[in-house]
């Protein structure tokens, strides 16, 4: 594109009228970043079941760009957890992103290197914004519903998934009785650093 | 604020629940910018009416951060042409923007320093990409209602409303027969390197 664009957002599903790329991750993509191993097991056994899907429009990886797009996660959960993104920290470390729900319930799980935490609920009409350096990670709590968010980000973050694979996120989201509960995640690994 | 945050953009008017700062541009902030000077000067001498709002969330001017915010353009027309913002480039020429319409129906009026053009349309859904280096300017042709846009760009554009208060948008849309129409600025100054 060598002059401005535009694209639509449509409810009910909000799939954009134009992206470059259509990412679907299924659980085969997210082995051992769910807390029970056993309920993942079972259910990996059965189907490779669609975790969530990121529609994106690519620009040139530079700071004045900002890619974007759309995340939809599924609603599901593998064992008490909810349905989630892998989640990640950027490339280049100190570089932000914004969120705007347009569909569902859920939260954002971000934490920063230094172990710092903090959880933002989503539903539509919530704007979050991802601080620089902080890790985040999508997650559907919502019944039967798709968790649906428009994203921004400058072109020359990047995406570092490595490391949330390793360490986790400190904090995880369980159905505790029918409600979404935070709670410690007993096999975060604190970076050595923090 | 030293960790993520999230604030609210709710219907009808969709002002964010959190913002730093709410600018007001009224008829007096937009001397000269009005094809139609005469329309312009009687309007002025009975009203400085309101033409439009900018709720700002400010951050660091920083390419890792990203600003964002709501504009709001009232309806109205002067003479012709129909209520607008004074448009802009960017004080870092080669940063992008990107806007979400969220309400109303209106353009974005844009331009290159080389004095390429396009405008698009906007309506509830419609998310625009205003290229790096591309000139900006919403206009609401919308019967009534206000066009309300989500916008975000990297934190070190800034802005330069100098070069467009200078030499004018090289398209303006105006009313014609009850409908907008898109046509020449007569008033237009090429940029001398283009």
């Amino acid at each position: 594109m060598t002059i401005p664009f535009s694209f639509r957002l449509e409810a009910p599903d909000f799939i954009p009228s134009y992206y470059d790329t259509h990412i679907k991750r299924t659980l085969s993509a997210m082995q051992g970043q769910f807390l029970d191993q056993n309920a993942y097991d079972r259910m990996r056994a059965e189907d490779d079941t669609l975790l969530y899907e990121v529609y994106e429009i690519h620009r040139p990886e530079v700071p004045g760009e900002l890619s974007h797009g759309i995340s939809i996660v599924h609603p599901g959960r593998v064992g008490a957890e909810y349905a989630m993104t892998k989640g990640h920290f950027h490339r280049v470390l100190d570089t932000s992103e914004i969120y705007h729900c347009l569909k569902g319930h859920g939260f954002m799980v971000m934490e920063s290197p230094e172990g710092e935490w903090a959880v933002e609920e989503l539903s539509p009409g919530t704007v979050l914004y991802v601080l620089p350096c902080w890790a985040h990670r999508s997650v559907n709590v919502g019944a039967g519903e798709d968790l649906v968010t428009f994203f921004a980000y400058p072109g020359h973050a990047g995406h570092d998934y490595g490391t949330i694979e390793a360490r986790g996120f400190r904090k995880l989201v369980l159905d505790r009785n029918g409600a979404p509960a935070i709670v410690d995640n007993p096999r975060w690994v604190k970076a050595a650093s923090s």
